[in-house]
């Protein structure tokens, strides 16, 4: 693992076949396997290919995030909570990504969804429980204001994590991910859609928080 | 006027000149003149000439926005009334456009500035005063997100008005327009900077609200 | 209801599955359900599904927009009508989502269609019926300019509504909602296809004068 | 003159003294010289430069196009009328260019002035005179509308001449070109601000029927 | 027809039921339809129903362009040569559709394809022939610097026809238009792939010059 | 002090007495100020106005950002390193605003300059330092790969800071920007020039880790 | 062949027919065929049918692009050496069109896989090989930082090929083609995907230097 | 000289002493230096201080780039010729900086003025010329048209250097760019009014013409 980011095969684009043989040389190798953006067909043949070829392997899903171990994986545990945050039900496949990458790094996570601006006493009831992560990753679309109200709420940093939803001018994600950019409160931001570079750098702020811890 | 909409003569843009004698013409016309962005220099040349040609006329300078009447001038009333609401100290020039626009046309302003999301508590300490007013404008830059948790709070309609602050990407008002136009909760907005349209668009809800009630 | 605005279900992008249940679910709870963007595939198991679980309720489609209630729901009423006019045929499907908006909130809808400025004499011969709205929503595509030149006819609030129809540079909308902001007569605006949006704001200004009527 | 269109001189961005330079030899060699976008000092040198090297040459200055001749210069004429129309105040100057390359072509301009479609009535009142030019070039800024309500009214070609008015999104032109390449009744269209080339485009069809006429 | 332009169909985006009804109703009433953007399935499905419909009616395919006629269609001619031109293969099908717009009002067509600037000496082969056309339409994609060679080989009036070819950066017409619009020969534009609104613009082009020289 | 991140005055698009009154306010009330991109002449009127008003304060200047403080004021200390980065000189004043930020939060800094990628072994040179640090923030304009490279070589967690140099297309920081979203090693990003919130990301980050150590 | 850069067929956007009746006639007449951006499909029936047609052809697939050619075809060569290199998998396609080209016009490939700058020892273990070509083709996908990075550690000329991976703001090569045009060590660049064009620009560089060496 | 390109200083951005001194520095240890994008008042300055720091330097000016050298430099020299061509007067500057780079590093400069394809048989007139050079560098401006044309007369390896003229859409530079690009002859290209790395790119090509030929 660079960095102790776990390495991950991005399913999106491959054919079933690579991605199989992706996973199991993963496997056989380092004994875990950790999958992106994974179709249901790309999932239905892994599972059972590796029912033969690895029976005794573990298959975690979260949303089009899979992560694979054997009973040799000797997971690794950090002393440090990841608060997950969506402000949206479509926020939640890439914050997914971003979850199972800090989950399988050994950090504790916190997941809160749905509690977006719209409603903002939902966003006030979760401020306490927020200010006990170590670092938050907060996912939200359209115009991806969540990151910047929590931001505001804690002292702990925040990576803003702009989701694809939205349609019309600024949809994509473009218009949440140029508010993030120019949020008036202090946050760091990833790509659109980049569960994975959010998990990957909250990993690297967990580990350096465990770190100090110990 | 059309509409009830105070017509408005833009100074930017035009000479010294030009903006004397149109504000002068004006005056002379219809006994009021409206002037927005309008340089410091223009206000000086204006004011003195009008020492001369209009001695008994009144300047109402707000920012770069001025009002001009003589004693013949009737003011309209509308009952009703507008709340302008502005995020921070640099969206208080465009918010004044609007301001002075409503105020012209005989409605009862409320203002309420410096109040942006950074600082939630601010917003939610006027939650109940902003539910008072028969319509809000509610001017911010930067990622624009107080129109979103303003709608978010009450049961009036809200007028986003981006401000052009910002630098960067989505900087200029770009970000804080498209985060208005992709906002999970219901507004509608105006361009970047249009606080002379806002403050129009006001004003024709205000009246239509005015005669509903007389 | 939020602000008076139905809670509404957007189809597009969830399973039939998901959409059956979020329906019926919001009829057992609040007697009465709207969805948005439904396909036809949607939207036939969606009914036959209705026939058996709430045989009684009523189903009500325009275009992709549908309503549905029990028996036991007691539709709202405003005093204040909401014109909703489209500038051609393909603007008409938009248009509906904000129909349904706001006839669902218990405004009179009058809905005038087909009247683009291409062909001036069918916009003008609209003038008088425009007039006496209490709101007007007025969706076209390509260059929208129907908005701008029915603003500058009455003095109704307009909501332009941009709509994605248009080829090549400036279309899909953009082109439209650029115009609509850059309008020369005071309008306010909502993101291109966003009829939800729409309907919403003409509902909270019709519930505004309602009000003030009662 | 290639293809009948008058050379003509830049003067944006070009020094005082390549200005009069440039115009001197083009006096010098073809009796004419055309100026567009020529700056308050740079006409004041020319002009005084002139009145030393040229005494007998006569200056025509519209807006910031300067068009200068010779006695000895026999002016071509075009029997065919170019209607240079423009939507407000701001459009002059871009509509100058165009009015002063046509004609100095030799064309019959019919300029009307000022009939945005904000007070359509005015632009009504104009649709018979319209009806009478041979080719129309229509010059307008902001939404860029007038094009696209002058071409559904009349059965003329029409050019449209997007200016570089308006701010915020789709502002310095960009929505106005935009609309008018959208516009859902026939016409062209130049670039932003190229009154040139539109005067150019309006002579070469005023030259065919010219030709077509004798 | 308003202005001696066809009224055309556009198919695309259309089911075929809509298309076939819209076309027969369109010969009934007319005596003739033009539809463009027709896709093979709904060519078929129309041919056959007016096998039944109108058994005498003649149907003539240019590429997704088709028009139909009765024998009662008494078809315009107009003394007026429009030029079509086309850079390569892939700019065909767009330059059909103002091809038969322009033969459908009577115009006589004069077609030159595949003579794109990177074989310069295929363009200039064909510059006396271009000449003699009344009008030119100059069709391109990727850079679309064909209109920009041929303007500066003629007298004629020339429409630029940007076609959505090309990929990556500036792919889909962006350049071609862009590079149009910034010309450094004299010629107007229509929007990326509006092969109908050139066919529209050459007509009236044309119809100016028939009528002057009859 | 929100979250530990200084409060600062932001003296661009301030007057010079605009910025003297706020820093002198918040020498009064809180013993110091942080002023960020501050002129020649607001800097030398604020430090002759501060010779008065202040004489025993002290000022430290760093590129255009300013600390001042009186002997009252106890500066914070972090128990750990932010190394701040910049590929060349053009980046070193926007480097300075987070230099700033994070040593008036009591941060050690490492400061390392001018190790951009055109000249690689300045940039590997240093990779022991900088794996030294607890967090980096890597300032890069024009491509902006810096931070890519910089995070492919350490296991600390880096904020990539694109820096608004260069000029034609992706010019003004927009390529940097980009890029560094796009970077295929794990590293979030602050808006472009955005040193103050770099800094203030980082100096989150590592007060977390001083508690941690603590 | 034009420039002794290989005609190729573009097999994108073509039927299968068209992509055969093409080969087939280069074949016939000039012994040989480049085709680009063949689909499985359309690769299985060309196989086919040429072993009706051209039972003694060769046909050498190398991804998406493929070369045929006759027993007759004199193969050409050039004393030159074109290095290819790909920063990841996903940018192999790409460069495979580039490397089929200058193979196919007889330089000398040396083609160089998956060194991009996340894991930047296994760039500086093939600087030594990667200094031997005479020129040089990097491409990159997402960031694109990996010829700029090339380029500062030979002294060949380096020509940047963006490739079209990436999601999200800058995604679709948009990024690592702005990046590779801001690159602070010298380079030139084609547009994204262009992998052709690449090929072509390499061959006639190494035409120039086999004609100076022989 | 890293790579035989010679270093440069910009002077855009810079302080007249800023200038001075890194030129002076770079006359002390190498004997010689070249800087871009100079001022008049920047080059005057440096004109009166050489005279006295370093009197027999030989100073030699072409547009705003510079070059200085000691009678100590020993000028390389290199068995190549690169071809400069310019569109337009405008496009002068832009080309002036590859100028200076190509001849500094040795090589023969062919330059040819003002061969724009707007008067196409200027271009035609210079093509044997043309053909003649190792390497072309081709500045063209608004549409950008003449590396297309161009390169589809010769043999050489074109570079397409875009130059910001233009005014409106795709201005800036940005027309001429993607039309490059987009090219449907082959063709490399550097970024808008980037002539030092154009100059760079073809001294690279020259040198290793240089290297076969010796
Ligand atoms: N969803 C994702 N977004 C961004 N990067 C990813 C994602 N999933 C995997 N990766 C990265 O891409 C690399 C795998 O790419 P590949 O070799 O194409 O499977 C991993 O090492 C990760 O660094
Ligand atoms: N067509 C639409 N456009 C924009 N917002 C919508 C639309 N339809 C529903 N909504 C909003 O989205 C919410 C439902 O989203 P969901 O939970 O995804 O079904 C509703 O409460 C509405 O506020
Ligand atoms: N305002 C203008 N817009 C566009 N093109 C112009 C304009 N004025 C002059 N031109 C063209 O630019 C050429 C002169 O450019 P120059 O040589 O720079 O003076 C003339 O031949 C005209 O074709
Ligand atoms: N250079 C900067 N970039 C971004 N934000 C800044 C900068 N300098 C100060 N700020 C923020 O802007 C606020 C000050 O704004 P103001 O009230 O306009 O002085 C401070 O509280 C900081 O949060
Ligand atoms: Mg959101
Ligand atoms: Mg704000
Ligand atoms: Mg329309
Ligand atoms: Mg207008
Ligand atoms: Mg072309
Ligand atoms: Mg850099
Ligand atoms: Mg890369
Ligand atoms: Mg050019």
């Amino acid at each position: 693992d660079r960095r102790g980011i776990p390495e991950a095969i991005l399913a999106e684009g491959k054919s079933v076949e690579q991605v199989v043989t992706l996973a199991e040389t993963a496997l056989e190798t380092t004994d875990r396997a950790l999958l992106t953006r994974i179709s249901d067909r790309q999932y239905r043949t892994l599972a059972s290919s590796l029912e033969e070829s690895a029976p005794d392997a573990t298959l975690e899903r979260r949303g089009s995030t899979v992560r694979v171990y054997t009973p040799a994986h000797e997971p690794p545990t950090l002393e440090a909570t990841v608060g997950i945050v969506t402000a949206g039900a479509v926020d939640e496949g890439v914050a997914d990504e971003a979850h199972v990458v800090c989950a399988d790094a050994g950090a504790t996570i916190d997941r809160v969804d749905d509690i977006g601006v719209a409603a903002l006493d939902r966003t006030l009831d979760q401020v306490d429980r927020l200010r006990e992560a170590d670092v938050l990753i907060v996912a939200a679309g359209r115009e991806g204001a969540l990151p910047t109200v929590v931001a505001g709420l804690v002292d702990t940093p925040v990576i803003g994590l702009p989701v694809s939803s939205g349609y019309g001018h600024g949809g994509d994600g473009e218009a949440a991910l140029a508010g993030m950019l120019q949020s008036c409160t202090v946050l760091s931001v990833v790509n659109v859609d980049a569960g994975f570079v959010a998990g990957g750098q909250a990993t690297l702020i967990a580990r350096a928080i465990d770190a100090a811890r110990n």
